[in-house]
């Protein structure tokens, strides 16, 4: 396709997704559950098709050299189409957040004002290889009302159409509006150029993926995006920490699944308590074997650790790397993670409520922890139900995205004739009558 | 200055914005409003110096050939000065939002999470002629923690100047953090393109002006924006009208103050009345020097209207203009508004509940009204106590912004040693002890 087509592909899909979104935003909580367990049943039932179409990516990235990690992301079989279904299930029985009144304000006039929960309108999803994301995504979506243009990346496209046209197929029949969950077929990196300008259709764009695709959609944007950044997360070991507790903690962060946002990758120590904590941390990380690059300080006291770099304090590793430094205060902990992390998630581990105070309220980031792993950060722990990614944004959705982060609101005014000014048309009438 | 001087200026101004904004959002209630106080005082005392300045921009303007209503919006005196010290006071009075606890909630594993109201951080201000912008915004950015950076229109610049000295030298003593309120000194075209491009300083940026500002802002910014985009608001004559209210509604909505963005620019009649209640809208609107612009069915109806073309369904005439319309339907109604209006504020006016719910679930615009002036749409209405603007967009906050859609929030969880995986730990721990 050349670029004219790309882009009037694209917005004819904008247009119809626009009409679906008014659709559904008038269907009841009943009928979306209806629709959305039909979509359920539709995957499972679609399980061949699906991993048929997977194996022609899997076989696509081994031929392009994908590596282990990559292919693995890729890889559906029939237990995790099985997981896709029963996600759908999961969302269909959380509760509807749309016309949830938000509040209610009467004014001294006699006017009564009614602050209602209204879907967004079109949400445009950029992801990378996850094939599930497909599904995911356009189901919370769709549970809170909104119309969905999805973009895939390319290694995932087979996987990716057949989980849609599941989804659509099985959605229609039970009242799923045409247009309301679109897939772009195909993978032109225009398209992401497209989606960014088209504001007329598109009222928020979340791009989830790499730093490059998240700065490309925010160099090119014209609506709102909330971005899904890297985790850069921290621990600060107070003086007044329980040792024990904090190597717990760290391992935890560290070591638990170290391929995730929410995964630690810089430990900050209390200078008081440098000696006598870092080689306990060190010898607990040596068996997990946890690489350590140590600032100036904390490299004296290591036995085994690698100088770190300015580069190690903005890098987030995904992997059994992590950085340490000696600093002379909570203040000096606070300004470090102000500076260096990408306001996910981080955790103060001490006994002293004052200290965790500081830290919770000084800590500009999403999810800040007091003697708990950052691990949590997650919408299912946090009891949203499900979530559509972690926002590193403060506007908006902050943290843990659920079905609420996916809607707006509309002020809903009603009363018996108030007006702004009485006086000047009474007088205009009593005028008109003398 | 050349753009690489510019550039600098503006980037350390966002620095010291950023250390200012850290400050802030640690500062008590008392603190701040002692602060504001101060400010306004020092405001009111600087009422010779802000007069000298204004007049030099009234001068400047007039040898510039500005209009009469734009000398207006820019001209001051010394009440004008006294009202812009005492919304600063009224500010003083709001409730604080921040650390406001939105929600908590309790995890079976025994975390507890609080979602606390946060300051957004660094907010920018794009704005056009009225220097009470320059207080007004800062005084509000500042009350809910935040650090602004101020970009007035050049029209305006000394008058900006003299009232963002009186707010700094006001409140430095009482305790306003270096940096807190900065006023871009220069007005240079290209302070808009840098400031939309400093992500790393600045959380927010809101233009508040025309379509070209905004379309500007829009396209260049890499953080988000809030767009403050014209009203083109809309009223809906049903069958069930109450006619006499129908025309009170319109005309208050229309004449009051023509030149505000709530006011309304188009009348849509229900086609079963638009005989009878037509006529009576036109004598009303003749009386009020209202030019009607109608559609090929009410041009039949009405004795002394123009007819429309499909410009003026998106114009915002801001003056005694107003288009009118015939529809089949509420449905065509709706229809029609969720095509051309500005998603700012639109009525139905009739006696039908059922009609006006269809009405205000179905359009698509911030505020809905049933039975009453769209004139209400208003921060200080809805019982806000003050308000930055009206938002057209959907994100974050919609309608009118008052100081609570001016934070952000955080999640601070509390607990004792969680972790995410302890059998694996244990299991660790207990082959170290064998």
């Amino acid at each position: 396709m050349n670029s004219e087509e790309i882009k009037d592909h694209i917005y004819s899909m904008g247009k119809k997704a626009r009409a679906a979104a008014l659709k559904l935003s008038q269907l009841t909580e009943v009928e979306k559950a209806s629709i959305l367990r039909a979509m359920a049943r539709a995957v499972r039932e679609a399980t061949p098709e699906i991993l048929a179409a997977n194996t022609k990516d899997i076989e696509a990235g081994e031929a392009k050299g994908l590596t282990g990690a990559m292919l693995d992301r890729l890889r559906l079989d029939a237990n995790r189409v099985d997981a896709i279904a029963g996600g759908i299930e999961q969302v269909a029985d959380l509760p509807d957040p749309v016309g949830e009144e938000l509040e209610k304000i009467d004014r001294p006039n006699g006017i009564h004002i009614t602050k209602a929960r209204v879907p967004i309108g079109v949400i445009g999803i950029i992801y990378e290889s996850r094939p599930n994301v497909t599904s995911d995504a356009a189901v919370l979506c769709l549970k809170s009302g909104n119309a969905t243009i999805l973009r895939g990346g390319s290694e995932a496209i087979h996987s990716n159409r057949a989980i849609a046209k599941a989804l659509q197929e099985g959605g229609e029949p039970a009242g799923l509006p045409d247009g309301a969950i679109q897939l772009i077929p195909f993978t032109d990196r225009e398209s992401v150029q497209v989606l960014a300008g088209m504001d007329k259709y598109l009222d928020l764009i979340i791009p989830r993926g790499g730093k490059g695709l998240i700065e490309t959609v925010v160099s090119l944007a014209r609506m709102p995006v909330i971005k899904h950044y890297d985790g850069i997360c921290h621990a600060f070991v107070d003086t007044a920490a329980d040792q024990d507790l904090a190597v717990a903690i760290i391992d935890d962060g560290k070591t638990q699944k170290p391929s995730v946002c929410n995964a630690l990758e810089t430990v900050l120590v209390h200078k008081d308590i440098a000696e006598e904590f870092l080689p306990k941390l060190e010898q607990r990380l040596k068996v997990r074997g946890v690489e350590i690059r140590a600032d100036e300080h904390a490299l004296k006291i290591l036995s085994d650790a690698k100088a770190a770099t300015d580069e190690d304090w903005v890098t987030e590793y995904l992997d059994l790397i992590i950085a340490v430094k000696v600093v002379d205060s909570i203040q000096a902990a606070i300004e470090h993670i102000n500076e260096y992390s990408s306001q996910h998630s981080e955790v103060i581990i001490t006994r002293d409520d004052v200290a965790a105070n500081q830290f919770l309220t000084g800590v500009d980031s999403a999810c800040v922890y007091h003697n708990v792993s950052t691990r949590f950060s997650d919408g299912e722990e946090y009891g949203f139900g499900a979530e559509i990614g972690i926002s590193t944004d403060k506007l908006h959705a902050r943290g843990p995205m659920g079905l609420k982060e996916l809607t707006s609101y509309q002020y809903r005014v009603t009363g018996d004739g108030q007006i702004k000014d009485k006086a000047r048309q009474d007088a205009l009438l009593s005028t008109q009558e003398a």
